[in-house]
């Protein structure tokens, strides 16, 4: 797929700007490990610049990346543009790509330990097929109503996550990711089962902002549960 | 309310001074990020300078903020003095400046999850109408004891920090912050309910004090419910 | 006591050595502010250099220090060589004094809440009298034996740290922190109850090992407790 | 052993390639004694580069090393080429070496306070002799399934790792770590009882990813106890 040429297209990584989408991804990756989102090279973050797809590469440490270890793909063909030869593409792409043809424009996977502790809850108290319920919580403003909707979520809203099963390949996850994706038309997010989440938004400031708001309200109700405090009334 | 020309006031955000208020709240606010208190574009923080208020825009990335972002209001016309045309002021304007009507001179407002925690502690176990009361641990004597009193509270005095209830829009929590300021008039901070704190003071150096002295109590005072410790006695 | 003089001994505090005392107890109070010991202007620490003594000045926020914001002070004629005029000497001064009198190098003041949790479960679980006790944790190998005793506590050794109550000022903690001192000759360190510890060192190297280790130790001795570990068989 | 010329070996650690190891040692203990993994000069860290063994020295500061604080072994003779003469050898040489002749080119020591809470709540729920297991945790996937065998442990998949018992002396730990190593041979990591975790890999990049992996599922499974979770079905 990925020609001799294409592996050197150089130019597409190279910016001073610092919100150029191949540097804009080192810094929000150094970020995310110091939050313990992409510990031990897992997670990944993906941003839709026009027509390219900038995605951090698999296996590497997340706090060391730089420009020049990402992949870039041709969104319309699935083409890779650029494929730095030394390193693998990341199994999350496929899962990007569904976020990005939702209209996202950025895309952020992490095994935060809050998602993963959530998983568990909602299985145990709720059952297998229930999604994160949360509610009366200021955070949860900081999440937008769904997409084509105006405006974000009020504190007397409901916020729902919806929850997939994990599978033993990363990208065996985009069939049920997909149908969540369906399901819950307004979710901007999909927890992943003793693994983690995928938080996409409009851009990079808004998938950022609801990443950490997100993780907030994780951390929150998992205090909450500790101290016996439901997290629905 | 600002004119083409209160727009382009620049010469009020642009200092080589790293305590002008244009430049402090930007090195705070990247500090209270680190401490989890600003996640997600949440929380603020506005300075009086004389008769000029300096607030942080709302749904901003609190860590990245610039001098050039910040919102200036002329305290006695409560007219802006700068706007900056791509950000929206923040709905806390009319919080910060009911404690800046009380003399304070910095006013932090974070949501802080130990803050959080501490509103759903004291409604259950004493009530809605309680405050939170916590006696005997040192870094009460961070807090003074009260406006125009001399002096900080003492290890055996109680603090007390009323708790109001949260509304839909934040704006609207000025009435009941305002009633709670003038029915515990020694009181520096007000908890919101699942919400998260304001807490203001004489300057910055004393509102920040005060934020993290706040902060380690109600962190300590989470530990202590769950190891089954009472705050008072 | 400070004279005209005094104040303006600002060769005392100027340095191009990182380790120069003035620069060192600044470096260290950063790295203490980051771990959540000197949150709120709350803690301190001394350095012995020779027969001068410097100190962090009180009610200050301690990442902030600069060199010359130290006070430096006579050991032997107990007299302050610089005092700045802006600033309040530390209520910590005699208890670092204390330290110092007794062969110490280093003498570090914190707030850590896990000091504070540690003095609330011995108190309760083992009465007011008793002393922190724990055994069989490798960290315990970071604690010397005592003055004048070589090499440091072994694996199956208990480390014993002597449990002081809170006074109202920091100053009068002084007579208990002198007899603790003396009742226990091999201790490095007196936890105050409900306030912190103070630990101090042969060296600023000795001191901060053992100050970092015994955190650690009260974390982890704190994390057994919720799990229902006992700290000695 | 070291003699005058070995001491001055300086040309050994002096590269302005920030990945020779010397540079690399210290980088990876600033972010080690960040993650709170090496305090109060806990833990080690050591690289084998060709015939070279880079270990950090005993009893320091562990963010504050220099390459010229490194000592520098010859794998073969088992004799330092270069040994600091203000410095002692760290007393996990002998640990060191035995996951370098096992093929080995970096291995990391920690204290991690999850990996001592690991290590008792395996000991109290499964006994003295039992490992400790998990599965159907996202981050196992971050662990080799064993030296000569290709490629990471999967999701369904059961993480092993050994638990030794702690003794007096550090380098008397050699004999039943090596006795671990031969009875579990996939594994990359031994536990040892209230001390911490010993972990290597094919490379620096291996050993920091599975020493990352395997601390994210060491405070993850503590947690899981904490909310009353199984790590196994």
């Amino acid at each position: 797929m990925a020609s001799k040429e294409s592996a050197d297209n150089e130019h597409l990584v190279h910016s001073s700007d610092p919100d150029h989408p191949a540097n804009l991804i080192c810094t929000l990756c150094q970020k995310f490990y110091n939050l313990g989102w992409v510990t031990g090279t897992g997670g990944g973050t993906s941003i839709r610049h026009h027509d390219h797809i900038y995605i951090a590469p698999s296996g590497v440490q997340k706090e060391l990346m730089r420009p020049t270890d990402m992949f870039v793909m041709d969104f319309n063909k699935r083409e890779y543009l650029r494929k730095p030869t030394a390193l693998k593409p990341s199994a999350c792409t496929p899962l990007f790509l569904a976020a990005f043809t939702r209209g996202a424009g950025c895309c952020i996977h992490t095994h935060s330990q809050w998602a993963v502790l959530i998983t568990l809850l909602v299985e145990r108290d709720f059952g297998k097929d229930a999604y994160f319920e949360i509610e009366q919580i200021e955070q949860i403003k900081g999440i937008p109503k769904g997409r084509g909707k105006a405006g974000n979520l009020g504190y007397f809203e409901r916020l729902r996550i919806p929850i997939i099963e994990n599978t033993a390949h990363e990208e065996d996850l985009t069939e049920s990711l997909e149908e969540a994706m369906e399901k819950y038309p307004d979710t901007y997010a999909v927890l992943v089962r003793r693994h983690g989440i995928y938080v996409w938004g409009d851009n990079v400031h808004k998938a950022k902002t609801q990443c950490e708001s997100l993780d907030y309200i994780f951390q929150l109700a998992v205090e909450m549960k500790k101290l016996g405090f439901p997290w629905t009334s």
